[in-house]
């Protein structure tokens, strides 16, 4: 039997926080996954290390399916972010230690490459649409086919996807949560011109993206998509808010612009309306949020039976393992749509050695056994916790809480 | 303004673990509330501590909504047993603070009573239906009106809501999950003897209640409910897996056996197709892993138009803390329907000390400012967490995992 | 690369005809795919020879999820049983080979065991109620929990699963069809009275199931499930015609006898309404005749979400390699449920040498690296193919077509 | 008795491959049925010859519902293109007996002329919107009243509809399929441009058709059906992936355009959804691939009580034969909408004779008793089997496998 051995959780923060689960075998081979929890790191940590470990030791480390349910059903207070994403670690680094024993890239055992490479996107961001198309073109430069452009809004001193000075965007930027203020009627009326300057800096062949960050209502939504339906969007992410599924049934009988959603869901349960129901075009549930490669297949399946295809959540608040475990599963999956991308620092790929590579808008996973990117755990010890937030949303008419 | 000073978690294990969260204002008063999450108590306690905490330091105690809504959209991941049970023992604190500044037990801010006394249910158990009979006559006795019968199901070494020996029944009862094997088919027939049993042991006037603990698939549960219907149970409470709640379309088109379910739902989206479509007659969401009382009376507000009353968990899995709530909240809400109750240990009401009274099958929160409960923590000290899990299930065939 | 090297069609008929697709590599390694289709052998045998091999040579092996959509998509004209089980030939030579690549029997490949062996079930025949409990009481001291029962009808000279002799039953009796004589009339009567005599004879513990094979209209069929529900089915198989799964709406309203249905079936596009809307509980599609492994992990993966499970047919029309592939799939998947086993014949499994292995009413897959079973080609050579059909069916009124 | 004596399958290539099943009677009669089946021509030919034929000899030819519903329900596995165009070819080679021994042509047997003349389409191609302009404006010269527009998509090598050089189109023009690479984007900013173009040039009494070939997404499809309002398309043909009936409730609720689809159905249940919601507007399946006649009529008079009229494919992937047929069908059944129609070459119609004719935008079966074709079976052999594949397409970026 390939005996789990061992298990432990390294927290490591080089720039922004990382918890990863490191499992180790009786013969030698070991895995990883990551657990990474924007904001909320250490509650996943300690599920992991308080609550799940001590149930790993000594399990057969080629029962991933029979492990999954173990965790799943057995903590019988289910899904959830911080429970899904600890299930997740466990999955991920099970694919690794058992593509390892096949001597084969995690892909091949996912039913091999169903595509040469990935095509992924990257963030545009600026204070202003000027500032922002100046990115975009960048972006184009670096060979990139797909771009998602995110503006300041006139009138508002934040906004989302926009990053404060010269830095890289990093948005949870604070030891306790920055509020910031909104005005959708602001929004409203500028974004569609973004949109006009970048379909007309950058070409029609660009696939231009945008993220509402959840902040209209169903009708306003609706109202946005046909607005933007000249500039012809890959996907318009996020429109509205994520728990009521039936939302987007406003929203699709108004606009064909497509539709993409789920970063923020933890299972199929989030999703099963809007998939069944066909409401939404690009799914983006990430593995490390998801439950793992176990889940997430299980959803990709479904989701192919109903034309919706997957476009997963790649920012940099989900480890490398996450990014290199979501690009085995791009190759894999027939109904693959798109890849979000935003590269990790150097600092961090110190740590986390990755085998995947960037060419002319492409992604691809690598050749070694596994899903092929290990930690450094020396390395990693030098960076201990930080906490950070992600910023909070209220309104900019009174004040109440709003979605961020 | 009523500030927030500081705020601490205490994890204490007077024969189960509870994680309670105390609340300390500017004026001295204080509230506290439970986060206990059964097999997973750490977790919550680290959400707690080391996310929740610092963001709450310094904010306006009054503003419960407002901390509700920061929390819940603030955490940008949503939903889930630990983030709402986080959540939930804020809001039980912040309750109990504003009850005790405005000198008047909680259910007066409600709205007051809207009944004299909250009808309870209790357990009986036994390893036969004849030990079960004689537990529930014994139950009876004690004044109980509606009595849930649970028995040991022949050929199978154990079951759910049966004690092995002679003590309480305490399901997490080992520091790795014991592993419990099922058969449907021995339960399944096993089931309607025991309530044409207890039927004719009991009388007409006992309420009868049942817990398949999600066992089922829909076809056998709209088979046992049929089975069941000679038997008039007040309820057949989680009968199917609670994950897709289409699951109750099949039950209920078969079987006018009054339907339960709820424990394990953390938020309205885990049953708002349920109540929507009249799924369910009662809902058994619990205070503590459904947000608090803030999230929970839009529940029952919403579940009201629909016809479906509350019926909330209430096991010693939830401290006293959340057991005060809940009788709070039946007290003042319209479409309460019954409370379960399972008494807690003395040692346990030696921590936690309770206001709240149970004379003749009914329940009275009680009349001191707040919630009434109140944590000892020095005696609290005395009982450090001891790692504990509720069992897990195999199928007797084949030995797969299935719901405990 | 592991390419494909050369391809062909083993037709060899020991007892009954079987298609055999072997797919070898450059570096050696081969593998063996089932594409037997009873009674239109050569019409797969052509399409695969004249039609998939020519596209095959020159493939990569590894790439299974791009050589399947390859030939979905690619034929154009898409769907049926002869396509599916072409394509299922294919991928399952191909995961045959992955897996001996990898080193691991195909479970492993699948996400490990999900649980320690699989439930099957066997057929108990006679002409009479009384031979078909004697052969159902001599199945169960074989050791088999699960028991499916056919018996003759009183005034009809034969029916479907009830050989005419001594030997084992062998439907495909004939190189014309037989034509049979139907009287659903005769058989609503009769079939109760099997299962009430079944349940007594052979106790509480034992599975029965009955097919019906689709002879019923949806009302007969609901009338049927009705009085067969003191008895306790497993399930009901195939109770109506399955082109239109809007049947069983019907069916399910009235009765919570679980129903079966899919042998017949070759995408999930055949049972896409039936199980979205929970018609059902279990999946009868085969591997061979439903596109592979690849698709009918899909459908499984689909299934789970609205609580069916897989109970695959596997009776002799598919050959042992199908068998094999079944026994992996279920050892891997989460809702499985039972498996169908009519064993193969002495004949037979000289020329497929296997390596699972039936104890005490349970199957395995066995260890060795692919699926495990292999041709001995020479063997093979010595049964030339033999025209065989399975009967037809003729109303005994008035004598139109109608399902056998 | 009217005894089917003998029955062979002749497979000839004059240009490209068709397979023709040839019934000869005990009274001299014979009748002549198509089985093309584009790329899988063989397969069909050994259905027919292998597992057909035998069954046929000696039956009553006058029993054409009987003896299809013996190869339908005696098939046991049913459905799919193969077991459809084989069906296909039987029925038509008894209809077409039928009528020649009632000395009527095909049509008068289906119920009489309901009208004068069939109204067909053609098709214009060309590699860019000019040359299709130019090819379009020869077509309405030779009298079409209806004109299919395809052009070459700028900035993709080649694409569906558009020939390589000077000769016809022939999409099957490779032994091994030819990979086409495909861009949605770049067609979909092309598409409006054709047809602002081709409404200009050839005025409003044109009807302007256009063939998708499954390549959109849902939302895809319903944008495009916007974009072509303007130009008032007498149909917009399978926009979408045909496997998922509810793909066109998306479509059909953001546009007018009218709809068609079906060429790849074969039977019903293909499109039973489609025409119970009327999600289209026109059938397009052919009397080869959905069963002949006596199925194809079924599903018209059940396409008729929802408004979906009849424009069955009509390219040279048919031979001469289910041309005829068509014809006669289309004179009879009452919700007859149109009709392709793209020549067979003369070398094709020096094997096949027929009787119909062209005749200023309209076509009609002629009056020789039965369907009017018939084969020089002499000149057919000349023209052996050459295998052909119909193209395949892949994503251009990425390079997945998706739908030509």
């Amino acid at each position: 039997m390939l005996k789990i051995e061992s298990a432990r959780v390294i927290v490591s923060s080089p720039g922004r926080n990382f918890v990863t689960l490191k499992i180790e075998t009786n013969e030698g081979v070991y895995g990883i996954g990551d657990a990474t929890l924007n904001g909320r790191e250490l509650a996943v940590a300690s599920y992991l290390q308080d609550h799940i470990v001590p149930c790993l030791i000594g399990r057969d480390a080629h029962r991933i399916e029979d492990i999954w349910q173990f965790f799943y059903r057995g903590a019988y207070w289910r899904r959830g972010p911080v429970t899904m994403s600890a299930i997740a670690a466990v999955d991920m680094a099970l694919w690794d230690i058992k593509a390892k024993v096949a001597g084969l890239p995690l892909y091949q055992l996912l039913g091999g490459a169903a595509r040469d490479n990935v095509l992924v996107y990257c963030h545009a961001n600026g204070k202003t649409v000027e500032e922002t198309i100046e990115d975009a073109l960048k972006h184009k430069e670096m060979g990139y086919k797909a771009i998602r452009l995110q503006a300041g809004v006139p009138g508002l001193k934040s906004t989302y996807g926009v990053p404060k000075g010269k830095e890289a965007y990093e948005p949870a930027d604070a030891d306790i949560p920055t509020e910031n203020l909104w005005s959708t009627e602001k929004y409203m009326r500028s974004c569609p011109k973004l949109f006009e300057a970048g379909r007309q800096a950058l070409g029609d062949d660009i696939h231009l993206l945008h993220d509402v960050h959840h902040r209209l209502t169903p009708i306003e939504a609706a109202r946005l998509g046909k607005d933007l339906e000249p500039y012809r969007l890959f996907w318009l992410e996020d429109s509205v808010d994520d728990d009521n599924q039936e939302n987007f049934r406003i929203i699709r009988r108004h606009t064909t612009t497509p539709l993409a959603i789920g970063e923020i869901f933890n299972s199929v349960w989030d999703m099963k309306t809007l998939i069944q129901e066909q409401l939404i075009d690009y799914i983006r549930s990430t593995i490390v949020h998801t439950g793992g490669i176990t889940h997430l297949r299980q959803i990709a399946h479904f989701a192919d039976l109903f034309n919706v295809k997957t476009g997963f959540h790649g920012a940099t608040d989900l480890s490398p393992i996450t990014m290199a475990c979501a690009l085995h599963f791009d190759m894999a999956i027939h109904n693959f749509g798109i890849q979000e991308h935003m590269p990790h620092s150097e600092l961090m790929e110190s740590i986390f050695k990755i085998g995947y590579t960037f060419e002319d808008g492409f992604m691809h996973p690598g050749e070694a056994p596994g899903h092929g990117v290990d930690i450094d755990e020396k390395e990693a010890a030098k960076y201990p916790y930080k906490r950070a937030y992600l910023p909070v949303n209220r309104l900019e008419q009174g004040g109440a809480m709003t979605n961020w």
